[in-house]
């Protein structure tokens, strides 16, 4: 493989309950989960309150740096909701009650016999220009502008919109991992480790301490986007597992 | 009361495994909590992947800005533990192994008849002039340098550090809540919350829809460092629901 496609990524969880610690966030580690299926890497998360400095100051950082963001929250339909209208300013244009979004909305809550009052209109708000993005699980969508996507808060209806629109995305050459379970802790392999990371720079290698009540293990991950390098790498961990099992005479 | 006192927090999460899925993060929502109950307010978390320029840039991005930053991760002694080095570099001087920590971790080897290994050792290093933050669990400490706190990465590992800092640190004037029930949706609250809370700016009001399966309800959560302040929007809130159950007939 001589040209992998790298395309990465940054989140943006907005939400003064994600601060207070009254909602502890599930959104980030899904979206990680899904972006690394995708090959697309995840480069940097942030999490801030539900106030339009700080939103447009966090979007407009990421938003240049990386070549999509995604982010949860704040487009509900109460006043503290106002992550519609933050993109918008984060990219200089007019937030408006976006016509195919009333129509939808305005259409859901007639079938329910209910009132389209001025707080529900709120959630049709987006920025100028915007394409929506469907919420199969109650209708308001989110939307996308530019490389900016803006999804619900909730879970569940974050988890829907993501999947009508992660098939959309470009996807990266996905990055391969292996896991080799390593006997020893931390502290003893750290050293020759060192050595392999240092010897296959195409592969990123990590190390994960386990402890079972009386030992600890480590599991040691590879990544890399080439098989071959995978194989390299893992072949030489393997190897130095087998010295310091000798040497230990296990 | 007049003057509260404002302490400001944010925290920085490091760690590939935290982005790649391969982690979720359990250390975002207990430090949110812990800081709520001290009457800090955590006002911004970043997650950034183990590589030094991004740490570098968020650490100095973060403590010019707030009174307090925690980070968590990366202070293991592997190759791929790099946080000590980088926060080092944060603040312009010298990684280096603590002579305190050294001996601690020392003679902690040598009571269990382990070899204090180069790899071990990596686990004392930290900025010159930083003091130890004490971990009751597994002896390597973590360390304060300037408004920096550096923790461990594992869960428990860091909730016992944050346990001894905590205390050491002066607290805000806590931030008061009171959550009013109500039976309505968002939809069917939000024009009157929004006047609510423009009469009663000293306080933050937000909404927390819930479905049952059948309908619709709201938490509003009324937060505010003032009593007084609270009591008043509260009674709003309340006559505002009752309102809304006159209107309807409820």
């Amino acid at each position: 493989m001589t040209s992998a496609t790298i395309v990465t990524a940054a989140m943006l969880a907005i939400g003064d309950e994600l601060l207070s610690g009254r909602t502890k966030d599930k959104n980030i580690g899904h979206l990680a989960d899904m972006l690394t299926l995708l090959g697309i890497d995840l480069r940097e998360v942030r999490i801030v309150a539900d106030d339009e400095a700080a939103i447009v100051e966090a979007v407009n950082a990421l938003r240049g740096r990386y070549d999509h963001v995604f982010t949860s929250g704040g487009i509900g339909p109460t006043h503290d909701d106002i992550t519609a209208d933050a993109i918008a300013k984060a990219f200089g244009v007019e937030c408006i009650h976006e016509p195919k979004a009333m129509e939808l909305l305005g259409a859901m809550y007639e079938r329910r016999g209910m009132e389209f009052t001025e707080s529900r209109k709120r959630m049709a708000r987006m920025p100028a220009g915007a394409e929506h993005i469907v919420n199969p699980v109650s209708t308001a969508p989110g939307f996308r502008i530019g490389n900016v996507y803006v999804m619900a808060g909730v879970p569940q209806v974050f988890q829907a919109m993501l999947d009508t629109l992660l098939p959309t995305l470009q996807a990266g050459t996905p990055i391969l991992s292996r896991t080799v379970r390593s006997p020893f802790g931390e502290g003893d392999i750290g050293v020759p480790l060192t050595d392999v990371q240092k010897k296959h720079p195409e592969t990123s290698i990590g190390s994960y301490p386990k402890f079972d009540g009386k030992s600890f293990s480590t599991d040691i991950v590879i990544r890399a986007r080439d098989p071959s390098h995978l194989d390299a790498a893992e072949a030489d961990v393997a190897a130095m597992i087998d010295v310091i099992s000798r040497t230990r005479g296990v």
